[in-house]
């Protein structure tokens, strides 16, 4: 453990972001002693609060997970609030002043990082303002952290991008990818290519097609607000999903680095095929969660959630194709679905290989032979397995799916405090790993906008699926449609129902 | 279940074989109504029974699985005697008679099995006798069971297949391998040919080596009298381990039949390489064990053994290495290793796969990667295992194996009375997938042989190992040399003597 030398800069300090996730996020770095003297923290936000009162909300945020109190206080003496219009540029003096100051008291080397917890909106007002007044000196390391929306649209995007990357150059924006992150990352490329088996296999001679599944059992909760400007597709398919794919699809990096990693990631994605929006309809399909049950459990419809709009056609579920012209996968689907409500919660992966069209058995076994399939288990448990065909025990020659399998229970990931801690953490380091490099973001608004815009003019009713099922209809038609079927469908719903 | 009409001419009626497994195994056909009204069975040896005392025999014999007297009784008038000396061409006039008078009582259509259940030196006159008296009339089948030993070498092998081969053709010759049989050549053939995955990666370019683990871990027992004749290599690698080791380096088979399959397990044994007697030495090492314990069994030496000679040179453990010249397997070692008193019982196999000279986490993880391993499990349980390198889960990136399971209890197979059931019903059907055929015996024995001539010449000392240890030291170094090691060790002995 190094100790970091930096100023935080939080915009949006009084927010619920910082209270919940940030202020113990810093806190545990303090006590491993990441930060320790060499640290100093301003909040800013509009409202008018004090140094003490500022403290005191820090102390308070802290005070589940601060053993000792005089460690915990004075951890909180190391935050300066400063009261700030972001559209004011004397205030920029003022935050430039007090910033100052604190760089001699705490010895921070003039390191800076901007962490805006704030509406996107502002990103580019803020940017200027931290060059024109003079904030960002060069002096020693500026970097600045955003929060996923990154946009709504490749448009969007590219001008909240341009109105930071006139300030701050590409390396030095962190855009928050939490969700997997590096354990994805991770995990992912540990398969690919620490079993020379696999690497031998992973292209498109001996893999049919790959399935990438984010099933969620939770319904929109208490973000109906956020989720009706979004939907399933912006929400989960535009970022996560796609980072999932580019790592499943990238050649092989020339160092196991982030930045090697990334270029390769960048180029996956710009070989995935643009759609006209003929084809999106084709290749995509939405739902929206109807009332359901299982297990005895009641689910409302997502109509009548909170802050759901009266004729809601915000989608809840994505299921799509994607496709990668490029000589490794050329003919290979990417299969890709995500939801709320769906029954189980499962964040899996599964590599569905050719089976042989050859089956020296068919006169012996009435089975036909399955597919070999490789699954990576990402969350709620973390594994592998791979089912592969096997003879039946006994008397006999009935070939039938084995699965064998190696699970754990997965660290509990996403957003938590412990996520927000690395990601602070690997921002000081200068590591992007689990932040979306500008190509990333603009490559993947490119594929996700067709989409979007080919159902915004479709007034077709809108698809819906009973809360707790796997989704509409139109989910299953679209791999049947092509002779193949997800490889994995809790079975439980369709039991209840008799449907099974 | 249809009926079947033979009659059986059992030599050696009156020995242990025909008590303990054969009478068991006609009756357990008998119930399953496999065999019914129209079988009959001549037992014949050298002492003067009559038939009431021989079915008081059967009856006893079968006495623990015979729930309905009536039935067992029934099933017993089936039964005749005929004492009989194996020289006396008059005592074959005799059992030509008897055949004659059964063949019309019980209607067994000609149909005839000839079980030799007594030393090999007396095959060729009994076959002799067989066509020159006549009882050979080629009206049914007419087909000839016998056991292992099959010769001491493939001279002696030879000039006994030369008297049989002279009266049966090779199709009719039953030559029983019970060892493992058809679930051996089922398991390996349905995770090679059921699964595609398996089948691309089934060549020297991917798979490093191959082992082949046939351990027992009880001592000689009563058969030191047989055993000093035979030998490990001759008891375990001459037929069962180079069956198996047939099985995985044989080329696909056109269809999955019994022919089909035997003719690509001949063509495999061809290709394996001869060796030299020098090269032989190399290549193969023995030993024969000494006193040892574990957990708190002692164990004697095999020169303590009953009926063991006192300089007794036999081996009771072999290791060796087979090289096959061909595209598929140029380079790819097959270790074979078998054993009385080792460790565990156990019998597996396991592929080592070619791992990555690439390694991308070098950097990343303090492991070397390890590589690929298919383990299938044949006894005591019965399954395949697949070793992966994934991410160990939590913080950090160290890279470690683990293995993905699928295991069952095996079933109890060997010589037991169901295994004698089943190869007496392959016999009716004429099946011969679990009998060797000659050019399989032959080109065994043509390997086995320089071996043993090398170590017949060889007077160093044998070595030894611990009784419940893994083998010689020799065993081990013969991996060395080439830089693997075998992939499964049981840790227990080495553990209670603080060497792990």
């Amino acid at each position: 453990m190094s100790q970091k030398e930096v100023l935080f800069t939080i915009f949006g300090a009084t927010g619920d972001l910082a209270k919940r996730k940030l202020y113990p996020s810093l806190f545990h770095l303090y006590k491993k002693d990441e930060l320790h003297d060499n640290f100093a923290v301003i909040g800013t936000a509009r409202r008018p609060w004090s140094d003490e009162y500022y403290q005191e909300v820090v102390l308070s945020s802290i005070k589940d997970i601060a053993e000792d109190e005089q460690e915990a206080k004075k951890f909180a003496s190391h935050f300066y609030y400063q009261s700030h219009d972001v559209q004011d540029t004397d205030h920029y003096d003022a935050l430039k002043d007090l910033g100052t100051k604190l760089k001699e008291k705490y010895q921070t080397k003039g390191n800076q990082v901007f962490y805006l917890a704030m509406a996107p909106q502002f990103f580019g007002i803020i940017a200027k303002h931290l060059k024109t007044q003079n904030i960002l000196t060069g002096e020693g390391f500026e970097r600045v952290i955003i929060e996923k929306p990154f946009g709504t649209s490749y448009e969007t995007a590219k001008e909240l991008n341009d109105s930071l990357q006139t300030v701050f150059p590409e390396e030095d924006i962190f855009r928050i990818d939490h969700y997997l992150g590096k354990e994805m990352v991770q995990n992912v490329s540990a398969v690919r290519f620490a079993n020379q088996m696999f690497e031998s296999l992973w292209n498109n001679r001996h893999i049919d097609n790959i399935q990438i599944t984010f099933a969620e059992s939770i319904g929109v909760e208490d973000r109906g607000g956020y989720y009706e400007t979004s939907g399933a597709l912006k929400d989960m398919v535009q970022n996560h999903i796609l980072q999932v794919l580019s790592l499943l699809a990238m050649e092989p990096p020339a160092k196991f680095t982030e930045k090697d990693i990334r270029t390769e990631k960048i180029k996956a994605l710009r070989s995935i095929r643009p759609y006209s929006e003929e084809e999106a309809l084709d290749h995509f399909v939405r739902g929206q969660y109807s009332a359901g049950s299982l297990a005895d459990k009641e689910f409302v419809s997502y109509l009548d959630e909170p802050n759901i709009a009266e004729n809601s056609r915000t989608e809840t579920f994505v299921a799509g194709t994607f496709l990668i012209d490029n000589f490794r996968w050329y003919g290979v689907p990417f299969y890709v679905r995500t939801g709320k409500r769906l029954t189980e919660k499962a964040t899996r992966i599964s590599i569905v290989f050719k089976q042989t069209k050859h089956d020296l058995f068919a006169k012996e076994t009435t089975n036909e032979l399955a597919a070999n399939v490789l699954t990576i288990y990402i969350q709620p448990t973390e594994g592998f397995s791979l089912t592969l065909n096997g003879k039946q025990i006994g008397q006999g020659f009935e070939i039938e799916p084995m699965k064998l399998d190696y699970r754990h229970d997965a660290e509990v990931l996403g957003n938590s405090p412990e996520a927000y801690e690395r990601l602070i953490l690997d921002t000081l380091l200068g590591d992007a790993t689990n932040f979306s490099h500008w190509e990333e973001v603009a490559a993947s608004w490119n594929l996700i906008d067709v989409v979007r815009k080919a159902w915004d003019k479709d007034n077709s009713p809108l698809p819906t699926y009973p809360a707790a099922s796997m989704g509409p209809d139109a989910a299953f038609e679209l791999l049947r449609k092509t002779g193949r079927e997800w490889i994995w469908t809790p079975d439980v719903w369709y039991r209840e129902r008799g449907l099974l």
